[in-house]
């Protein structure tokens, strides 16, 4: 076999089989294929696509790509969860609790973030002791005993998908469906998931800019799943504004905080209890979802819901006291009110934007070496919908740098104005099962 | 700028600046974009096109990627002629003598072949004594007092193309028509040339196969010669069977002294004489087609065309008695007479493979290590339209070689038969200018 003339069959729209997929795939993860024919054959995915089928056999030489982990002594359906990424996305430290709450084994191992925030592993570490280094053996005895552990990425997981992917940035083959949906299926196959909640974020905070490619990307994701025989399901959610109120680490996890207290602002508690409810549904916890639903209603009501992430931050070692008292996690020493220049209503957000003030002010890395200041943050006091007079504030800044002016000027043009209240925004799109 | 945005543009369809292709072009040519970025960029190409000025700005740079001959010190208008390649080819041959026989000064760089048989170099070096190794003086004093020279290509002529055709190779992006096109003309152009006339190829024996494509690559060179001020012409021909009776290389020598003689095949004749008629009319010897046709035939009549085709051998060190005495070229100490196993008509040849049974006993190259033997050959005794009788020689292998058996197994396929004559064969398909 030739990788020219695997180049050239799918340039001509072909339709690859196994065996050529494992030569291009198992190939270049050897260094036996060199990177310029696999970026001309990333290009010619991008316009040729692949087949619902195809695509879920290259995920699956993805997973043989390197090394998976073994999950076999959790008891349970290991159920995982997977945002495509947005702004002020803390619906993992949300959920994690909730579907532990119910049976259901929450065996998460995550990686750190790079842009806006950090990611999952990052925000639970601005709490005081948390830490993510578990033995493979604590990692299974806590998913058994607690039904809930998180854990740094070890191991070799899809080292072609890696090698791929730093290929795909330089080339300009990000934006293939069947490309990034095998790299995110690929991965939590890897991981050890027996069932995948998929939140597919659509908007100016996202990846996906519209509903469309959305959906597109969510039944890919999908199909790949049952493919793989993995129950999955996508929730399509909106991302034209951040989430919550609150962008950055410790200000995140107090959010998450606010969210299991019952007091979370409704877009936030409204995505995190429809993905609960799902992840407790393929978990085997509940047969439907309204009875998931109302379950976790329950749980947050009676205050279980904030005991679960007290177990939760104790277990991995942190201090469980910043529940009852978030003012314990890290806080800024400059807080930097931005006013409103004009009135009117906010219609909309260029949400990437205030992800990256976010991270001006040290709340995410540039590069894989920046340090993250887990206090720097932003706090959200006008969302879309809502009405600002001359001089309300918009939002607030939370840093301990000296020079804020960029960041400030950045996230004050990510708000966009209107003279009229635009139409309720609706948080979830679609489910894609 | 960076190569990814230029990629991401391409790949959008958009119409990219000089500057953008300056940068792509010149920044791979000096080893500052990598392979993978150009292979990505290439089957962006291929997938989204180029428009014409586009694509003249693409040629342009693989011109200014290197070295240009500076053939200024030539008088009048130099004229060059490209073949896209096919089996049996030896027009330029032909149409060197033919041209400067008018005081069109036709000053010639050429290569040496890889494939089916040499090129045009390879075939005259089956001369005793002919070199093409001349000063850059040598070559000047030739072309301004015999109107013809050969020269062997020295200078680092187009790198960029160099370098992007063996990306090409193995990347699958080589049937993309602006690449080709850019290739093309910008060799021709890097060469000197003022004034091009092109033979496109279209039929089994050539890489163009359907006249469709072979309208557009004609197009496009027209198009290129146009954009930068060089007077094109194109000529579409037949290359559904090999032109003429002889394919190799001392074979051809013999069949062009043919073609010069007035005894030449009727398709490598009318080829020949539209081409140098073409070439004549460009240099400005002639005011119409008409005119120099008429011309050419009566040098041919006359036998100046083959006194002419004298000159040239000798002003290149060869001995020019070959030419009233063919039999002097090298002969092969085995001629093989293959015969037809069944009867009928020639409807039809793959023609590439008599290129290949051509190759199999020494005529061409398969590596650049290969040596030629220039007396090795293929004699077609029948052409397409011949009535076929069982046991009728179909053709004549002439090797130096022990085992012939694979050779003769591949051009016996390569005739194709059927009970009814064909229609008659059109040489000429159509000119663009």
């Amino acid at each position: 076999m030739r990788a020219v003339d695997v180049i050239n069959k799918k340039k001509l729209g072909g339709r690859l089989s196994k065996e050529e997929i494992d030569f291009m795939i198992l190939g270049y993860t050897k260094g036996e294929i060199p990177d310029y024919q696999m970026s001309a054959f990333l290009m010619a995915v991008y316009f040729v696509g692949m087949e619902a089928e195809e695509t879920a056999e290259l995920t699956d030489a993805f997973v043989r790509s390197g090394d998976t982990v073994d999950l076999s002594a959790i008891h349970g359906i290991k159920v995982d969860k997977h945002s495509t990424g947005g702004v002020g996305d803390k619906i993992s430290l949300v959920v994690t609790p909730l579907v532990a709450s119910v049976g259901v084994p929450v065996a998460k191992m995550s990686g750190r973030g790079l842009g806006h925030t950090g990611g999952t592993i990052d925000k639970l570490e601005s709490i005081e002791g948390f830490k993510i280094e578990l033995t493979a053996d604590e990692f299974i005895h806590n998913v058994n005993t607690y039904k809930m552990a998180l854990v740094g990425q070890s191991g070799d997981l899809t080292p072609a998908d890696k090698k791929i992917y730093a290929l795909r940035d330089v080339t300009g083959t990000i934006n293939s469906i069947p490309l990034i949906a095998s790299s995110i299926m690929g991965k939590k196959i890897a991981s050890g998931a027996d069932a995948i909640v998929l939140d597919v974020k659509v908007g100016s905070g996202a990846f996906m800019k519209s509903l469309e490619e959305a959906k597109v990307l969510a039944r890919t994701m999908v199909d790949i799943g049952k493919s793989l025989n993995r129950k999955t399901v996508a929730v399509i959610t909106n991302m034209d504004q951040p989430l919550g109120h609150e962008v950055g680490n410790a200000n995140e996890v107090r959010e998450a905080i606010d969210v299991l207290s019952g007091r979370g602002a409704k877009d936030e508690t409204e995505v995190a209890l429809t993905i609960a409810s799902y992840m407790a549904v393929l978990g085997g916890a509940f047969d439907t979802l309204e009875l998931a639903r109302k379950h976790f209603e329950k749980v947050i009501a009676s205050g279980d819901a904030l005991e679960q992430l007290k177990v939760f931050i104790k277990i991995q070692g942190g201090d469980p006291s910043v529940v009852d008292h978030p003012e314990k996690l890290p806080q800024a020493s400059r807080q930097i009110e931005v006013k409103a220049g004009i009135e009117g209503y906010v219609t909309g957000f260029d949400a990437e934007k205030v992800g990256i003030s976010a991270m001006l002010l040290g709340a995410g890395r540039r590069t894989k070496e920046d340090k993250i200041d887990y206090a720097a943050g932003i706090t959200l006091k006008k969302k879309m919908g809502d009405h600002v007079n001359l001089g309300d504030t918009l939002c607030i800044l939370h840093s301990n740098l000296e020079n804020n002016k960029e960041a400030e000027k950045m996230v004050k043009s990510a708000f966009i104005m209107g003279k009229n209240a635009p139409d309720p925004v609706q948080y979830i799109y679609e489910i894609v099962e």
